[in-house]
């Protein structure tokens, strides 16, 4: 790659709410995003949204590196409050978008970042609605931080809520685990492997929509496994709802190659970052039937386990050989800055 | 103060997803922020906000320092979010809290700057009800970041738009300019004026009301003038409607020692930033009735001039003199970091 100009890169001020941020907004964010919202240029969104409960979520993205294999921070900022909406249930609707930008970031890969939003935002049908720009020194930041906040509309069949969760309840996943993670991991490593780990970074509105249309209270949990992974998510569980979770450990799936790399650098994959991967849990008379749809998103998704009253508080995992052993919420930071 | 050591600082593993984050979140943040709604501990909110039309907004906040005269970045962080609400007419009602702290900041510091946001959110009315931390190294940020979205219901008498002004309307200010930006910059420069200068950081949330309330559509266009100052404010409002704004220099209110501040670091108070100043304009029929509205809030509150078709696009400020000067929008980065 060529060396940067000073006219290819973000200065400090392409933050002072003057002309140069004036001309950073057209010229980059608004050149992509534009919808009549967005267009009023106000510092708020007006948004008619009808009756009804509406889900609100925020999350900031400090991914690094913010080029990935399988994507980059845009897309996951817009897939990952697209699916935090979806775990409530909700029908995820507008988007607010913040950069908090390093200066010396070049306009190429910002304009690639603002590129991803908008085609990540139109396959998940969402709208980016308001946003806002701030631009920080050299060493004060890391290329950029993304913070987006969205607003969805709850379906109306749908009651998820933990305190819904009772024993005989089935655990169910919609994917293999552990790609985003490994990816990352692998690309900070420098590792390589005969098949290329690329994250799982996708929206998953539309396998719940279809789930929530088609069973309605019958889905009485839902949350994507993402930072502490699958262990982590199934802990918080237990611990929400004084219940404990059975998982059989031949049913967790992870690819060969996350496999390896796992294996290379001592991780267990159910402690690993997923951005595509969500816990479902379901009543177990239609069990089968959520199966067969999550099956038709990933043919990877699988039965875990079951909720259990046995020992409440606890996830415990039965290995392929009939060992038992409790799985843990994650201790410390295994991948920092994994999203 | 004393040095602090390892259990007194964040560290990446309070970033983690795990048990670390799970107590960072009970010990600091539920515990001052705690309401029904952040009680699910969802990664969403769910809210009930009847129909009407809503007001969305966000903004990352990375003030430095994090600590100033009048107020920290989490009081800034909520007023700032609760003003871009009310300026689209809107009862502010809902935020989400989201941080990026730099590994190393101090639990006390953090603390301090949860307390202050409860207690701007209670004093602004509002309700913090969803939320996301994350650490990232040392070096990769400035002690935090803070990202604010905020949802609010726009009143049912508010009518809030560029497209509505037109030339004969008044243009009104409700206090006093640059205090802000100048209690930050003197910090930052290690200066000291005879009266200290504080932050005018503050929830415009209620005069507002009262404006909307009394006056309904008459009043026509509500905007803050944070970054770029007042001059800024005003140039974008005259380039969305194509009309021009003239303005008298004599009926625009400084501080004697935000005055001497500026004066001494060579900077115009029209282009420093503010945190509890708008600009309002209405119909002049009410201009006086308006006025009174605003001095209740704040005695410097004045009428700064009028919308007019006579320089489209253009500011244009008459001096105690009667000269006559064009006021440009704000040329590069006069004070980086000010919100």
């Amino acid at each position: 790659m060529s060396k940067n100009t000073a006219a290819d890169i973000i200065h400090l001020h392409h933050g002072s709410g003057g002309q140069h941020m004036t001309a950073l907004l057209n010229d980059v964010i608004f050149k992509h995003l534009d919808n009549p919202t967005l267009a009023t240029r106000h510092d708020g969104a007006f948004l008619n949204l009808g009756g009804g409960t509406l889900a609100f979520s925020t999350d900031s993205y400090v991914i690094s590196p913010i080029f990935f294999k399988g994507g980059n921070i845009g897309e996951l900022a817009v897939n990952g409050t697209v699916n935090d909406l979806s775990m409530c249930g909700a029908e995820p609707k507008y988007l607010s978008l913040a950069f908090i930008i390093e200066e010396g970031l070049s306009l190429a890969a910002f304009e690639q970042i603002v590129i991803s939003i908008k085609t990540a935002a139109q396959k998940a049908g969402v709208q980016v609605v308001t946003g806002d720009t701030k631009v920080v020194e050299r060493g004060k930041g890391d290329k950029i931080y993304i913070n987006t906040s969205g607003i969805g509309v709850v379906r109306p069949t749908a009651a998820i809520s933990s305190a819904r969760i009772a024993a005989g309840d089935a655990v169910l996943v919609n994917g293999a685990l552990a790609a985003h993670g490994m990816a990352i991991m692998s690309q900070r490593e420098g590792l390589s492997f005969e098949s290329e780990i690329l994250s799982d970074t996708t929206n998953l509105n539309f396998v719940v929509k279809e789930l929530i249309e088609t069973f309605g209270d019958k889905i009485k949990f839902l949350r994507d496994a993402t930072r502490g992974g699958l262990a982590s998510v199934l802990n918080e569980i237990t611990t929400d709802c004084q219940l404990g979770i059975n998982l059989l450990e031949k049913n967790i799936h992870v690819d060969t190659a996350v496999k390896s790399a796992c294996e290379l650098l001592g991780l267990d994959p159910v402690y690993v970052a997923n951005e595509g991967v969500f816990v479902c849990i379901a009543e177990a008379s239609v069990q089968e039937e959520v199966l067969a749809v999550l099956r038709k998103y990933q043919p990877a998704a699988m039965i875990l386990g079951n909720v259990t009253e046995e020992h409440p508080s606890k996830v415990i995992m039965t290995s392929a050989f009939g060992g038992k052993r409790v799985v843990n919420p994650l201790v410390g930071e295994q991948l920092p800055r994994i999203c």
